[in-house]
C-alpha cells in the first residue's frame, strides 16, 4: 500500500483524524480497530504507528480539536463591540457551520467522549461546562442590557444548543435545502423569540 | 423474592416495562440483563417470563407505547379549531411533559429503537417518519393561512423536535428550574419567531 499522502495544507496526522473522523462516527469508537483504518488511510498498520500513538490518542485529537474551535470562536465573538443578539446569531451561525463542514468530527466529539482516558475526560467535560457557562453569562447580560427577554438563560442556552446539535438527524436525511435557508431560518426561528421589542 | 406487585392502577406488565425502562436506559439494552430486570423488579426471572416473553418483546413494548401517545396526541391536536401557533404550541409543551414524566421511556425510545426487531424496526421508522411529516404539514397550512412566517417548515419542525429532545441534557443536569418556566420560556423562545404579525 501507499504511503500517507498529506495535501496541499495539511499534515499526515490531519490526514488520519479525519479518516479516523469518518471511521468512529460510523463503525463506533469502540467496534472499530487500528486495522480498519490503516485500510481507510491507505496504509499498512504498523506505518501508522510512525504518526499516532494509539486509538486513545486520536480520540483526543478529535475531541480537543473540535473543543478548541469552538472556543476559539466563542472567545472572538465575547471582545466584539456588538449587541447580545448579534453575538447569539454569530455563534448559532459558526454552530452551523461546524455541523456542515466537520460533522464527522462534531459527531465523534459529541458521542465518543465518554471513551477519552483521564485526565482528557474530565479537561474535556471540563471546558463543555465553561462554554455552557459562558454562554449563559452572554444572555445574561443581553437581559441586564434590556437587549434580551427576560428568560430563564440557561433554558435559552439549552434550547439554542439543542437545537443546533440536532442538525446530526439533518446530516442523516440530507434533505434538499440550502445552508443559508437552514442557518437564516433557525436564526430567526431562535432569536426573534428572545429579542428584547 | 416476593411476587410482582402492581399498584392500584397499573398491571404487572406495565409494572416490568418501568422497571426495563430505567434499566435499559442506565445499563443500555444491550448490556442489560433479564435476570438484571428481575432483581429490579424484585422477583425471580422465571416469574418475569409468564408475563413478558423476551428483552425484544420488552423494548417493542416501550418503543411503541411512547409513539402511540405522541400519534394519539398529534391526531388530537390536529383537529382542534385553533390556530397553527397555538396546535404547536400544545405539541411542544406535550413533549416537554413527556420528557419530565416519561423519561426513561422516551430515552429508551430515542436511543435504543435501532435495536428493535423486524417487523417492528420497519413500523417504528415509518411512524416516526410520518410524526415528522404531520408536523410539516402543520407548519405548510401555517403558512399558508398567514398564521406563521414563510420559513422553511422542515426546518422548523427539526428545530422544535431537537430543542425538545435536548431535554436529556436538562435532566442529567437538573437544574433548579420549574417545569412550568422551561415550557414557557422554550414556547416563547421558539414560536415567536415563526409567528406572522
Amino acid at each position: 500500500m501507499a504511503k500517507i499522502k498529506p495535501g496541499k495544507n495539511t499534515s499526515k496526522k490531519e490526514v488520519i483524524i479525519k479518516s479516523a473522523s469518518v471511521l468512529f462516527r460510523t463503525r463506533g469508537f469502540s467496534a472499530a480497530t487500528m486495522r480498519e483504518l490503516a485500510e481507510a488511510v491507505g496504509v499498512e498498520a504498523p506505518s501508522l504507528y510512525n504518526h499516532i500513538g494509539s486509538k486513545s490518542e486520536i480520540l483526543q485529537a478529535i475531541c480537543f480539536k473540535v473543543a478548541n474551535a469552538f472556543n476559539d470562536q466563542l472567545a472572538a465573538i465575547e471582545t466584539q463591540q456588538v449587541n447580545t443578539i448579534s453575538k447569539l446569531e454569530h455563534i448559532i451561525r459558526f454552530h452551523i457551520q461546524m455541523m456542515m463542514n466537520y460533522y464527522d468530527e462534531v459527531f465523534v466529539a459529541n458521542h465518543d467522549w465518554k471513551h477519552l482516558e483521564e485526565p482528557y475526560l474530565s479537561n474535556f467535560l471540563m471546558q463543555r461546562r465553561n462554554y455552557e457557562k459562558r454562554l449563559v453569562a452572554i444572555m445574561e447580560e443581553g437581559i441586564r442590557k434590556k437587549e434580551c427577554k427576560n428568560l430563564n438563560p440557561f433554558v435559552v442556552v439549552l434550547t439554542m444548543l439543542s437545537a443546533v446539535r440536532g442538525l446530526e438527524f439533518w446530516q442523516r436525511h440530507k434533505k434538499n435545502i440550502s445552508v443559508k435557508v437552514l442557518e437564516d431560518d433557525m436564526v430567526n426561528q431562535l432569536l426573534k423569540g428572545i429579542t428584547a421589542k
